[in-house]
């Protein structure tokens, strides 16, 4: 494999020194960038996650319209669910994805199995192929999948929403809860190796859905898991763990060994530096970017100046909203580029 | 006025000796009670708010049904903007309540102004009175607004989702949010006043939006404005305040001077005792509804076992849920009348 060219991201998770924060973006390859809906109009978004040219080719968008420090592989967290048996169904004007046969009691369990990732999801391994040669070492390649819980919440409900029916299983059939908890783990950790194995450089655990439960619920059904999953990785791939409005539980997250904790803009990135002492991603909130150039640079600069110097990756804390601007997304880009956090601090 | 049969949720939020924690269910008049839909069936939304004997009627129906320690008066907090002057339309089948003429910028602010009260909300006073005379002092009846922030996210967005033209707001044009959030602030102490003097006995502030800002933005955008709508109220009447997802604002919001504060299922009550020096009122996971009654059970146990002695108002993190069972509601009330918490404390 070629050596990498710009590695800022690498050598930010490994602790060692980077002459400048690294920035990326959730969702970049995606609604607000014309390049990603020209392909989106000729193709449904399933196809697009399915057939690796798409695929490669809206992933790497963003590293050269944007200039950002990483790509990350274009695919959806569902396609796991999907791998292990359920249907999943996008359908154009409804909504977001559903799967039509959701597990609702434990017999419903029948309909699913550990995923078969070699089998089943062979075409997300053959997209990090294509696109880690497209890249051609320019940056990094991050892979992803969903927590077990967040899966777990789209599994049993069928759809987005609050998730009540998949909440109240947790209260009312937690051994249920449990044994499809552990077939999502187990599942997500060969897929996540998988991935690794084709040529991502990081993998990042997305538990979108984490603040729907209270700490305790949030332990039991959702940090164990993730817990497993990053043993399992440990010296293979660092691991970013990204937990949207979790922060109650910010302590346990950090004490899970991955390289880097995400972290959503409703905490001051120092107050999270003061709680955990492991690489921060994040935190701009993502309607900064519906603001003005001044603001977008001066909010921009409070968390750059917050974060714990060169122990940083820039991100939003959350994924990108489809109307931003792409102008102001160079704007962030670029202000984050010449922004040196060691010739910055006092 | 009649004395009250039963004031135990007054003597809490005063600080008194009271024999046992009262329990009141957000959303108590809403959509799980089949009498409610009976009404529903024959009246749109709206309607319900305005006509002082629907009003009335499905207001204390949760008391009669359910056996709750408080009635609140059944309304919306969005009848306050539409007093301000924006056009409040509730379409069935359409999603929520919106706003045809929302605040997108300065010059749209011409079209709304303090609200007139006595004029253009008396339909709630005159709802209030009735439903005082109705309940003849079986229990206290709550009043209540929206916190200026969750109103103006409204009125700025012109319907609900992830509000992020309002959020924009905040950050691109802070002069234009705080010009509103005062026109609502002034509005809301007036509106709330008025309840009182019809004869609420308690106010609660919803911030319901609350968990969408960071730190910062919700000190600046929302704290100050209920800061001063409490402090405007002190002496008059109780304030219970219940911000969503603002737990990590949990201290300044402690610090506010109410009389009470509502927590959702997100912290521990231990743990927010451990933090505020004040009446906390939550704060079950409304999907427990959802479970068993054993499960019903031994979770109100938990919440009821480490809330603060005697300083605990029993309610749900969140609105009761549209498909929970009257029958489960009723266990739960049943079962928090029987726990003593001066008995149970070990």
């Amino acid at each position: 494999m070629k050596k990498l060219e710009n590695d800022l991201l690498l050598r930010v998770l490994r602790g060692e020194r980077a002459e400048r924060t690294p920035i990326w973006i959730m969702r970049q390859a995606g609604r607000y960038l014309p390049e990603y809906m020209a392909v989106r109009a000729r193709h449904d978004f399933l196809t697009m996650c399915r057939e690796p040219e798409l695929s490669s080719e809206v992933t790497i968008q963003p590293v050269e319209i944007i200039g950002v420090d990483a790509a990350i592989i274009f695919s959806d967290i569902l396609v796991l669910p999907e791998a292990m048996g359920l249907n999943l169904v996008v359908e154009e004007g409804r909504g977001g994805p559903r799967f039509t046969n959701p597990i609702r009691k434990k017999s419903d369990l029948s309909s699913v199995r550990e995923a078969d990732c070699e089998k089943n999801l062979k075409y997300v391994a053959d997209a990090i192929r294509l696109t880690v040669a497209r890249l051609n070492g320019r940056v990094p390649l991050i892979g992803f999948c969903g927590s077990p819980w967040t899966l777990f919440a789209y599994m049993v409900e069928g759809k987005g929403g609050e998730f009540v029916h998949a909440r109240a299983m947790l209260y009312d059939d937690p051994l249920t809860a449990h044994e499809l908890l552990q077939m999502l783990t187990t599942s997500a950790i060969s897929y996540l190796k998988m991935q690794h194995e084709a040529g991502a450089d990081v993998v990042q655990i997305f538990d979108s859905w984490a603040g729907l439960l209270s700490p305790r619920l949030y332990e039991e059904f959702s940090l164990r898991y993730i817990k497993q999953i990053v043993e399992s990785l440990r010296g293979e791939v660092p691991v970013i763990i990204y937990a949207k409005a979790a922060n109650h539980s910010l302590k346990e997250i950090g004490d899970l060994g991955a390289a880097a904790i995400g972290i959503d803009w409703t905490i001051g990135i120092d107050e999270a530096a003061g709680k955990i002492d492991v690489v921060l991603q994040g935190n701009l909130d993502p309607v900064v970017l519906l603001a003005g150039k001044e603001t977008i640079r001066s909010e921009a600069r409070k968390v750059l100046s917050r974060a714990p110097k060169g122990r940083h990756i820039f991100n939003l804390g959350h994924g990108i909203l489809a109307g931003t601007p792409v102008e102001s997304v160079k704007v962030l880009v670029d202000f984050v580029k010449e922004w040196n956090a060691f010739e910055q601090k006092r």
